[in-house]
């Protein structure tokens, strides 16, 4: 029997009312290796899966990494079901050393986000959240200053003040883990002028997205807009990207540039700049959120958008 | 045995000098259901294919249409295997009820190119094919006028000039229909200002994509800058589509916009406007050329860039 | 004596601190004759002005119109001045026939923003003012739906509920010129799904600006992303611009397009859309604030930006 | 006489023939003093110039620099008049201390392009030289290598190898110095691979425009695109900046970005990017031509675009 789906298309059956599926998102990095779409593809089928959208991607070969995301529909409760699991750890660990995330799409994920002074991209988030369009949980917001209070109060999220005083930075970050490890998926810092430490980020076992306003890797650093004006760049930009202990050097999820002339000052270069900010910001954690972001080789990502 | 690539993966072995492999591309549309992908890939894994990218697009569900388009390496002279062919046959008409398109990366589609007067959009891909960006043969040029004679000459190709008088458009059709059917995988018209009959793109048998110097569904017809300019509009487009019956309206392969101001006269918006026809059709002619563009319906197109 | 302002300097001294001078903006338009900008700048300086900026545009000449947009600085309570605007007035009047419009910087206009259900351009319009980013009061907004009461109020701005019932605009319309005729700068509609009557802009004397959630002249009317899935276009678009009899069809202020793909259900283009709406229509408020927008034979806008 | 533009009309009358008139350009940077723009004007009308376009830019105030770009319509032979260049120096070199450029429209600047190994810049501006689009003489290219002394011949102008020995590129630049100093208003540099000298740039006297192809600061100096694909970047850029002595650090013109995925190849990103070059660079070199770029202090550009 050469092709068991093809023999066999009764055992297929898909349930008597599509309504009663669930939808689910399964991101995989594998061992780039012939047949693996093949293999991957018969343990969803054994599973009843109907493959809603694949894509996928393979960074080099031979040796490389294929990735891939599929969202499917199959019957709730199909991630509790270990032998589900089991037939993928045997793809992933046995055969193809590789690894696998699975979510459904209607668990939201737990997201914290951590800010300064500047509330526009808080607000940004917070306002999509709120208008639906972000499928997220957003609990709490942290800041290291009081200000933002109001503005979080208003979306009826609690707000958790933690200065962040000269030379205590080991203070802040100790009651940081305490509230964030282990409770939510996702950290977004946006506009967070505290630089988080390399064992804060080991320990918090979070990602953590963070907002730069420049087109990375221009601009790194600080005072990106008084920077861009005096180089007279045409575009400024702005750079999500995941936190690494290296600043502003972590895998870069979305860019984006605005036009700017010599009419603009530094002030109009950063109000400009605050638009872009926003929309970025706003667009990576969409993607976080919905599985679209892979990070390869600890360094660039594939974004399946 | 649940999985064959699994069980047996001796059996799956690549070549051992991956450079004695070829790629190639096959694109499908098949009947949406489940386990598409699993008997797609089990066809390929079979005949030792190792898929480099695959993409695919499911349009609605059920009763929809899996498009899907996949580059893989096999060993050379894969094409011409009865069996191959027949295998993937038999996934389609008889259980997928759909239709496969293979094409084999190194052999260049033949194009042939319809003119009028403007130079840019055929200069733009006669450069972009001397350079090597297009792959694709590119060896007859046809005009209904004799103004581009010269510049045609230049890069070395075949121009023949097919007057179209007034009331004798059919003669020129059959002309052309004389010298295209069956010898070209796609026509292209560079600014070509007759419309072609019904009767003539029934009967050439060829993809033919146009390219409209307006931002489609908007200015359809002639004159768009000049309508463009009355409008006052901030923004200029050009769209590339394939042409049918109805003027202006075949599926849309590719657009793009220019920023436009209050001091752009009509002859400045034309002006740029021949800077967005001539990148809006070669990215769209490259697609084609690479297989990336599935049309839908009859309506619109799937493009996998 | 040629040249008065070579001739004798000293009586253009500028006040002694320039800190004591306001910042003033004249938008002008007159009937295009040589020796215009010399005319009106010879007023300017008579009246020890500095020019900040300016910047113009020559629709048509002969016999076309000279646009110009000036900022200056000047003592404070020149516009108070009846010999400055007597001066400007014989410019306009006697000599140019034209139009002179003044405005000081500090002095905010005043906006009332009109809405029905979606909230989003509302929002944005109202975020940007709460972070200062729009020079301008928004003392009300007025809904033919009591759903963003809520909304508003977060912003601590007055919310006025006017239904329109069927039948019944007439009345409805009454009460908005009651409540809006003489006592804004501004009117904004902020996907407010009403269609305002020709007597209600006639008599509200008031620019009133709209957002269209399409790339206008493209898919005019109801539902234009549905129309656009159907049409299957590769980028969608919003535009703004200001409200006149006849629907869809005033100047165009600012337009924006995004990129969309075949994976785009018409949700997901109203998601994308709707980044772009707010976008564009707090761009074209803002511009219209800073008295940047001047409408050219009631059918094109000139955008000083 | 408060103002003699209004008292005295008929001495400004125009020639009875419009089109007996000529078009110039003037280009100023000025100290930026007050009345600056009614002297300016009152100078232009005196000799009976039309203005069909004014265009300004204060860089700061007080002690700043007011660049002004006025288009504009005169009787021809008006740069012959002493007269007129004597009133023009006295106001910048009397009063206003600043410099001034005159430019006739229809007399076309003398171009020399220099180019190594790529054509595709080079191709560029010689075809839409060769379709109208860039007004200017293109009589000579320069390049180190000769390859492309076909691509050259096409268009009928000359080719000169120039070969760049190691350890003897003074020998090489004394061989373009003569050929090029004083005989051209502009070198552009498209693509060309070699780094001229300090001393060069200073005996030439020419300006000299570059093609970068990185999004400057971003990835300045060799490979930008393969070390734009290891940061993976979700945007690549170009830049077209004026050539100084320090490398890739010039006043920029103008800049663009293309959107790339993780899907592309460095060799991908390449070829991208050679589509934005040509772009990029063909819009710095109609800007130059077009006299719309002025330089500020020596490190940012004005455009008036």
């Amino acid at each position: 029997m050469r092709n068991r789906q093809i023999a066999d298309p009764k055992s297929l059956e898909a349930p008597e009312n599509p309504d009663d599926q669930a939808v689910f998102r399964l991101v995989a990095s594998l061992a780039d290796e012939a047949g693996i779409v093949a293999a991957l593809s018969d343990v969803l089928v054994s599973w009843k899966v109907n493959i809603l959208e694949l894509d996928s991607h393979a960074t080099h070969r031979p040796g490389g990494t294929f990735h891939v995301r599929v969202e499917f529909a199959a019957p709730p409760g199909l991630l509790a079901q270990d032998g589900f699991r089991n037939d993928l750890d045997a793809l992933g660990h046995g055969r193809f050393n590789g690894a696998f995330r699975l979510s459904e799409v209607l668990r939201p994920k737990r997201v914290c986000v951590l800010v300064s002074r500047y509330s526009h991209c808080l607000t940004e988030l917070l306002t999509q959240w709120h208008m639906g369009e972000l499928s997220c949980d957003i609990p709490l917001v942290v800041s290291n200053h009081p200000d933002l209070a109001d503005e979080v109060a208003r979306f009826g999220v609690e707000y958790l003040h933690v200065p962040v005083e000269p030379g205590l930075k080991v203070k802040a970050e100790a009651l940081l883990l305490e509230r964030l490890t282990g409770r939510f998926d996702l950290i977004v810092l946006a506009r967070y002028m505290q630089i988080l430490s390399a064992e804060f980020l080991d320990r918090v076992q979070t990602p953590v997205i963070n907002i730069h306003h420049s087109f990375l890797p221009a601009f790194a650093g600080p005072d990106p807009y008084a920077r861009a004006r005096v180089r007279g760049v045409k575009l400024i930009g702005a750079t999500s990207h995941y936190v690494t202990e290296e600043l502003d050097a972590g895998p870069i999820i979305e860019q984006d540039v605005a036009r700017v002339t010599h009419r603009d000052s530094t002030e109009a270069l950063t109000r400009a700049g605050r638009d872009l900010e926003r929309t970025v910001l706003a667009r990576a954690v969409c993607w976080h959120l919905e599985d679209r972001v892979v990070v390869d080789d600890a360094s660039r990502t594939i974004v399946f958008a």
